[in-house]
């Protein structure tokens, strides 16, 4: 049964992300958190803004916790999915980056590049991320704010 | 003189990152790369989103080749430089990510933290941003194209 510290996680990935976002699902179900994988490609070549745009619809609509994507460098998933203004996506791959991106930035999403991280590194930053919570100074939530405002450009 | 291979970079930077984005603007112009630097604070306290968006005006008007952001983890930046479409931003803190964003991403943004990046390090990381070249792949146009695109949420 899931702790009172258990979170809600939805996983996707592109073609290049499948196996180490198989990794992080079963290490985020094997601490107890409800875990939620939308990832649709077998395997067969896929776009990452596609991708995204699903995963986000669903995380959104399911208002789960937190959104973790994987692609081969993660750079692809982290622009698309700071998109969506309703998303803040940091590209990690040490624990201290993911530390600092749910403090300062109430980050909601992360992501992963297969190709850059090894599988217990990111099981590393994954733990970071969940464990870390929002710095709710005022100064900090007003940035967040902002970053939900529609751009001129 | 500034050679063939010379490029046109807009920098810029919040509090937290004043010093590594003085460090870089340096080495650019080292290398005879033309360098323009709209940072707007001296050191006091400044939001991120709002700095991103004086940049991205300026970058873009200017048509210049890249945009450095600089703040203390990079996160901040790198989510609100992504806000807008016309850019993509990678936050990096080695070499190959960033050559895998400019060759897969086609990413005409770099992110850097303050707090996490050594100065040699980051000079690294520019130095392999400014000498890959995007990938023309259809695939990799064809998604970099999506990037651009309206988000449905």
């Amino acid at each position: 049964m899931a702790g009172s510290g258990s979170k809600v996680l939805v996983f996707s990935a592109d073609h290049g992300g499948i196996d180490l976002k198989n990794k992080l699902v079963a290490h985020a179900g094997s601490l107890g958190h409800t875990v939620v994988d939308v990832t649709r490609t077998q395997g067969e070549s896929v776009d990452y803004p596609d991708e995204v745009g699903a995963a986000v619809e669903y995380f959104l609509q399911r208002q789960a916790d937190f959104l973790v994507l994987v692609c081969g460098s993660g750079v692809g998933v982290s622009i698309a999915a700071n998109r969506h203004h309703k998303i803040r996506a940091v590209l990690a791959d040490n624990p201290y980056t993911a530390a600092l991106a749910r403090a300062h930035n109430h980050a909601n999403c992360l992501c992963l590049g297969q190709r850059l991280v090894g599988e217990d590194m990111a099981c590393a930053v994954l733990d970071s991320f969940i464990a870390n919570q929002p710095d709710l100074s005022e100064r900090h939530k007003r940035r967040v704010h902002k970053l939900e405002e529609p751009c001129r450009t």
